[in-house]
């Protein structure tokens, strides 16, 4: 009796974690250049860490002290004027926001409480990978909309109609994008509320990376007409105030959803943890988040993003790839490199870290669609680490063949 | 196609949240004694607050920065050592401890990684309410034990080795208990270890009180021969330390349940609260916490617990109830009184809130066999207003009944 659950049994480990664990080894021998990993590279606002002092030394007892399970009002009502103030958008802090561990959390509880077994997800390929261990672990049924670097990453609505059926209870767009970087079209948006509409299912709007963008501007997919009762917006603090070690996201959807989010949250974390939330507080109402982005954040990242563009396109000349329109990441289709070299991408990316020391994720971890390409992080390292890292990609793609054996240093 | 998950509609608010509702109400009218939640009220160890101050100025990336889903390797070795020494039971701290978003977490992982539709489990009535939910939405039928005031709210032996059946997937013992505080016999966790060889079943030893304790001694379940390696053990910062909103808990367990738990926290929260982690690993290593545990909790709660123990005896003596041997509370049979007022303990402790600010747990919520009980938590208030409380609640008891009508004021 004493065999796991056919559930723990049926999902996997994140292959994410395999890249950790070469990294881990590979750190030992020589300094890594990391394109690897999705974290911000920054320290939070310099007010938003005082905060944590001046709270524990006022009042340690409640800002160690246990939360209500949707989180402390002060910081639902604070997150329901930001959402106004950036997305034009209102919530009643009360009944359509809850606080969540991150936006991990958030997605786990919202697809446990929507879907039933057999029921159908659509999300893009490639896109996060949690979403797909996560809604098998709900019993769902995941339908892929294949997404191409020809078309800049973007989702055809066609294709999306052509998906969608009776069977369909949610259709998740995570926009920024990751792995791609993509920021998804109006029209695609409007086909998607009207098919929503049609069809009556769900729309999980994954807003993580809204406050990441360097060419055009977010969506927020509630603002459009006809969207906000059917929709649920998750987001988090982790990439816009660089702080993803504080586990602290939100969501907004209709009361019902934020009920029955309420409810799975009881059992599976009971509440957020509240000294950041109190920090958060500040963080909101100071208009310390407008500087910090504006000033700090975005001036940095867009610098290495452009950098990071540039080195691809004069060393690695026959990758394919868009320039991210927002979030942290090129997603480069490098099979014309991998068919030189006779490799897959898995391969590629393990023979590289090995011999170069330079970190890069596999594309097929995103979806069956990304094989053959591979996500490069670009707000890890400073412009000049960047730039050594792809000039060591190009040197051993490049490279003769004979030289592309492992030695150990 | 929008409706909620059946698994999301089957299970049920904590009805906690309930009376923390009606607290809410009542604190805007008058000063409330609470005898309610089970949350400790003495703030954490000064040194593990100014760990926090230091860590933020020192290294604020890797603070506030994502950790591996098991947390820091730092931590896990520093609850290893910790759990040795208390316990005298050794773990391995990178293939048998798991750090968690609380013992919340913690429990419902254990519960999703291991059942399957209709195994069983078997747990206590009454005990903490989180079980029974947790199981039922991993599928799982609950199975009572029941335990009695007379019997000092002991499990007994006898009935439990009815209980047990190939369908046993797990047993849950919690000791100490919440809600009775009463410490498990020896013998007791003897014959469970039997029974878990005979039927291979799992163990989980939910053991969050363990440092809580005022008589007596708290048992390691997992160091008793033959049970570490069926034994789960699972428990929490948030009683010890007094930090219940900083959500940190860990895990024990044999490796394959531990890899398991982490694949499910990858989706269910990606991994634990980072700040946190790196303050625990001094509060640990530089022995704060059994100063902290001597000096300063176990002090103040056990006079708390000692006077309301005297102020039970004296003005309720028609009650039944046993000096909690650890833990936070007294489960007190009302039963007596109950029926002389003709109400529940439900409509009791509503009045009792509306009338007098004393607020106390319906002891229903922790089991049917806790129905005509109550949960009083001497933890909250200082020495006199649990007087003043106890007081308040013999006189409402005391009163005609036709004084016993709601007031506005």
């Amino acid at each position: 009796m004493r065999e796991l659950s056919e559930r723990v049994r049926r999902i996997h480990l994140s292959p994410i974690r395999k890249v950790a664990g070469l990294l881990d080894e590979a750190r030992k021998r020589s300094d890594i250049i990391s394109f690897g990993g999705g974290a911000p590279s920054l320290p939070p606002p310099e007010g938003f860490l005082e905060e944590f002092t001046r709270l524990l030394q006022t009042n340690a007892l409640r800002s160690c002290g246990y939360t209500g399970t949707k989180g402390i009002p002060e910081l639902r009502a604070a997150v329901a004027a930001d959402v106004k103030r950036y997305g034009n958008v209102g919530f009643d802090p009360a009944r359509e926001i809850t606080l969540t561990t991150g936006a991990t959390e958030a997605i786990y509880n919202v697809f446990m409480s929507l879907i039933d077994p057999g029921d159908e997800v659509i999300i893009t390929d490639p896109t996060y990978l949690g979403y797909r261990e996560t809604i098998e672990l709900a019993q769902g049924q995941v339908k892929f909309l294949p997404v191409e670097v020809e078309d800049g990453y973007q989702p055809d609505s066609e294709q999306l109609t052509d998906l969608v059926s009776k069977k369909t209870k949610a259709v998740l767009l995570l926009s920024p994008d990751n792995p791609t970087g993509r920021i998804v079209k109006e029209d695609f948006v409007k086909t998607l509320i009207d098919l929503a509409q049609d069809y009556d299912f769900w729309i999980i709007s994954d807003e993580i990376y809204k406050h990441i963008i360097y060419e055009g501007k977010h969506l927020w997919v509630s603002s459009f007409p006809g969207a906000k009762d059917r929709t649920i917006t998750i987001c988090s603090f982790s990439k816009e105030a660089s702080i993803p070690g504080l586990r602290l996201g939100y969501t907004m959807a209709p009361r019902e959803i934020i009920d029955a989010i309420e409810k799975m949250q009881q059992y599976s974390t009971l509440a957020p943890e509240t000294l950041a939330q109190f920090a958060l507080v500040k963080y909101l109402n100071e208009d310390m988040k407008s500087a910090y982005l504006r000033d700090v954040v975005l001036p940095q990242y867009a610098k290495r993003r452009e950098q990071m563009g540039k080195m691809i396109e004069t060393h690695l000349p026959l990758a394919q790839t868009t320039r991210p329109a927002g979030a942290f990441y090129y997603f480069v289709d490098m099979r014309e490199y991998l068919s030189r070299v006779d490799q897959t991408e898995e391969e590629f990316t393990e023979q590289l870290l090995n011999q170069t020391g330079v970190a890069i994720i596999p594309g097929r971890y995103f979806g069956d669609n990304g094989t053959g390409h591979v996500r490069m992080t670009f707000v890890t390292e400073p412009v000049e680490r960047i730039e050594e890292g792809i000039r060591k990609v190009a040197q051993f793609l490049n490279a003769p063949n004979t030289e592309r054996t492992f030695h150990d240093c």
